[in-house]
């Protein structure tokens, strides 16, 4: 078995082998996954890094797997990162969506991952930042970012893109209305998917409804209409997304957004780190089960655990 | 003005006054406030703490005001802890429907509250919980709590209830689907409100079949349709409530329940905590500052920084 050291040059060569492997050390917490990313740090900072949220079912897989032809056709590599749902309801339900992306498996300038949540919502986070950089390391220039799931919590985990696209379609009413709330933040681009819908009229004008509630910005949120399946759209989609990092970029925000990004992401890193030595001493240590019991037992109040915990521990 | 001691007998008598100015104490991360709830800990544990959830516009403060009516002419005391989403987008949004409950505010026996998300989802949970403790220490025989979301993070807010109703209405398409991919854990109960509606029916049979695709358990989630603003089906849910409770009581399950809820709790508590004094020292440290601009430079990756921090804070 490779080392991480060998991994490093084919890593950074492009090599679709080493690149995998490098995304498992991270996936597993290995030190030296860890390591690698510390070691390609420098080269990073390259890609194009586009995340993409929205509910199940939408199309969203099927909108990236034309976006990867799109890219292709121009020549730019491209590399895709599908963060699953964790669920102990029913696993799999979502990988059906994601064969439609095999077409592009043996192209070597297309590398496809699907990494499983586990646990709590801050460790996938970190662990897609980290393969997120191992991709672009890697040499790719798009790298595209999907989460599953409608809430704050999936616009969260893609928030270390440049980019973030909002896919819908008609019927996405749930959505429309955590947007109009104010529950879930407005994206860069919004695209409304299997626009033969006849209700997509409706659903657009909803869309501009909300947008023009919002706060006025000098980058006007796109409404894009696609049928992905088709390839509809698919170009123009392609085109905000390059205008939409032209016009951060001239603007200045995309250092600004990085530079926010990535302090969350140290501070959530060592947040997340010092939330999982708790959980293992928990789960270790019975004088903390005691602590938990008396809990239980209405004797000690949570708050006060907790910095017994903290006295404790740290 | 009051301090927390002079606040715990009339807080405990049931005195809404005392429990308002407790929760703001709560709320404000007043150290005193935290005094109050050690105190008063042991005295909580006997109201029946339900939430609800479910995506803005479906009718939840109707449904929550129509349940508290119902239980107000059972004789039982009532409190509802509303818990908005915080957004820089649209401020207020769902006050409108906030309004609904204020025929209750002259009530003795009805206390209203909403709280604000305020940064992180952890912070809120964590208020959440310290609020509610307070409310059943007050001698509330049924605690609400509120939530407006499509995600899991709102579920994980109300995980401090003992029942989980998700509410939906006819084009709550998104929710479905988040449910049937397993983004969304199953609540205890469904509730469709707006039942007046065409597609009504439709709806109650795509839910169904996701129900039906869900592990086998004892208990058989119920689908009560509801017109929430006739009261229509209110006395319903509100039994559909009590026999959760009764199963799980009969099941052992409200204990263990309980008792995970608490143990997620006490670590949430102290990770909170511990993220809270890395902020401050982010905030405060030019040092730290300067951490991050190694890592905005590449020079740092954002692993090694995390870790440089937490060598240097704890």
């Amino acid at each position: 078995m490779k080392t991480a050291g060998d991994l490093l040059q084919p890593l950074l060569q492009g090599d679709k082998r080493a690149l995998a492997r490098a995304i498992s050390l991270v996936e597993n917490d290995d030190p030296e996954g860890w390591a690698l990313v510390r070691e390609v740090y420098p080269k990073t900072g390259r890609a194009q890094v586009v995340g993409f949220t929205g509910p199940p079912g939408v199309g969203k897989s099927t909108l990236i797997g034309a976006l990867v032809k799109n890219a292709r056709a121009a020549d730019r590599d491209v590399a895709v990162l599908s963060i699953d749902p964790s669920s102990p309801f029913t696993h799999g339900a979502l990988l059906g969506d994601r064969i439609r992306l095999t077409e592009h498996f043996l192209d070597p300038g297309v590398f496809i991952r699907s990494m499983a949540s586990r646990g709590s919502l801050g460790g996938l986070s970190e662990a897609t930042l980290q393969a997120a950089l191992l991709m672009d390391a890697s040499g790719k220039d798009d790298v595209f970012l999907e989460t599953v799931g409608v809430g704050q919590a999936e616009v969260d985990i893609i928030d270390h893109a440049d980019t973030v696209v909002l896919v819908l379609m008609p019927g996405s009413g749930d959505s429309i209305q955590a947007l109009k709330a104010g529950v879930m933040e407005i994206p860069d681009i919004i695209v409304v998917n299997k626009a033969d819908h006849p209700l997509t009229d409706t659903m657009v004008r909803e869309i501009r409804g909300v947008l023009s509630l919002g706060p006025k910005t000098d980058w006007r949120v796109p409404i894009v209409q696609t049928e992905a399946a088709r390839g509809d759209g698919v170009a123009e989609v392609a085109e905000k997304i390059a205008e939409h990092r032209e016009h951060i970029k001239a603007e200045g925000t995309l250092d600004e957004r990085r530079r926010r990004n990535l302090m969350n992401e140290v501070l959530a890193l060592a947040a997340g780190r010092l939330r999982r030595r708790l959980e293992e001493s928990v789960r270790e240590d019975a004088s903390v089960q005691e602590l938990l019991d008396e809990v239980v037992s209405r004797k000690l109040d949570p708050a006060s655990a907790a910095a017994k915990l903290l006295e404790r521990e740290l």
